[in-house]
């Protein structure tokens, strides 16, 4: 909890790359609440899931933006920018964090794959209150609406904390204010890609395959999922957690006897 | 379920590259009990988490060992060539994916950054029954064990099923037969990685920083945690799933009014 007249210190990162306009929206809106550190990839990276480098040197460059410092540009992916943030670049935890602003939607099925997802991810890893926010078209992007929304959650957020290990994921539909018919707290819907590869052929007459699909919609009624919602013009809050274990699995294995496995 | 006399048609990736010792392993023992099919990436590819190439073309070759035909190797992610062997490479779905042997472990926290797990994840979200196998050693290994127990799962698996959306995490310690205490089916642990960054300068006397870091035990009196079983000379067994919706945060969060901020 944070008492109100204290200046929030908010840790910005996404996965379209620091010089993406929905990182900058994003920033223009934070800083009339707090102090905001950029440290986001010096490219795109979306669909990299929760990817860290290991195996390289992360180099970390200063990024100007209309001839001022904006941010700290890493040759990485978002959860390395989040963990080398919190962990080498800054001065004490941040307050808080969010990525984004995505441009794309991250719903259902996505989240697993989702760039912005994994810097709000290690964010709460690292125990810092975090948020990921997605604008839901992949076409022509204004990101004035979202920008603001994400102000003001990330005040309540700043106040209310999270629970350890709890995260919320936010898809914000690409409408004019008037236009939104309001929030839901969400569940990750079953919404799934059907993913098709398009075989080609190169100059070189050697073969190779580019993915390509559309999102299959499920949960077509169901008001609490997060796809519904944003199809619906409803801003989606789906708060996520890292604990995969399939509790009810485990109950069910208990009759395989994979003692005798051994 | 299938019939006990049918030939299993069984697809086999990785995360650590084609040419890994532990793939290698793990299709010796399951030609045994069917049908493989290699598919995975051409290179070592750990820490990737969920990423799937969008932007780029992937291509496929066909990769020799000790001069015969051993599989297909794919330049991208564990994911990739999941995706790439089920939609586009193979004759049909095959009946269950084994992914691995990795060369170190997937426990705890670990399971979200796993390119391992992330095949498997990739081959339960095409709606195949999928396990992800690794042997908890960054030293030298023997596969012998961990693969022969790969095997004998794989048939329990083919016939017993997996719930729609559930796969099997599996962590062997890297011990002889004898010494391995039993098998348990545990939860995903809390362990965690104190991650630090070692800050240098290369030649050119330009800063750049490298992961370092060690696991964290927690859960050290708990049995049913993943850690703690192959720290104990336990098999681990993790039945884990891809909704990540933190469902108790939900109902807390209808008090929050999130209504308001629209």
């Amino acid at each position: 909890m944070n008492a109100p007249d204290r200046k929030l210190n908010i840790l910005v990162s996404n996965d379209d790359g620091i010089d993406a306009p929905g990182i900058y929206a994003l920033v223009q809106e934070l800083r009339k609440i707090g102090t905001v550190t950029v440290v986001a990839p010096d490219k795109q990276q979306s669909a990299v899931g929760h990817a860290i480098t290991m195996n390289y040197p992360l180099r970390v460059r200063q990024y100007q933006k209309n001839g001022k410092f904006f941010g700290y540009a890493v040759e990485g992916t978002p959860a390395d920018a989040v963990k080398l943030a919190v962990r080498a670049l800054l001065q004490g935890k941040p307050d808080i964090i969010v990525s984004g602003i995505n441009h794309g939607s991250n719903t259902a099925i996505s989240i697993i794959y989702s760039g912005t997802v994994s810097a709000a991810t290690e964010g709460t890893i690292l125990g810092i209150p975090s948020l990921a926010i997605s604008l839901t078209t992949y076409g022509k992007a204004d990101f004035t609406y979202a920008a603001r929304f994400a102000r003001k959650l990330t005040r309540v957020v700043a106040s209310h904390g999270l629970p350890k290990g709890t995260l919320l994921n936010v898809n914000v539909p690409p409408l004019k204010p008037q236009d939104i018919k309001g929030v839901l707290v969400t569940r990750q819907g079953k919404s799934t890609w059907d993913d098709t590869f398009d075989a080609r052929r190169d100059p070189a007459n050697k073969e190779y395959y580019w993915l390509t699909g559309a999102l299959q919609e499920a949960d077509n009624s169901s008001r609490d999922a997060d796809q519904w919602a944003v199809t619906n013009r409803y801003v989606s809050i789906t708060p996520i957690q890292y604990d995969l274990t399939d509790y009810s699995m485990m109950d069910e294995m208990k009759r395989w006897n994979v003692e005798r496995l051994k």
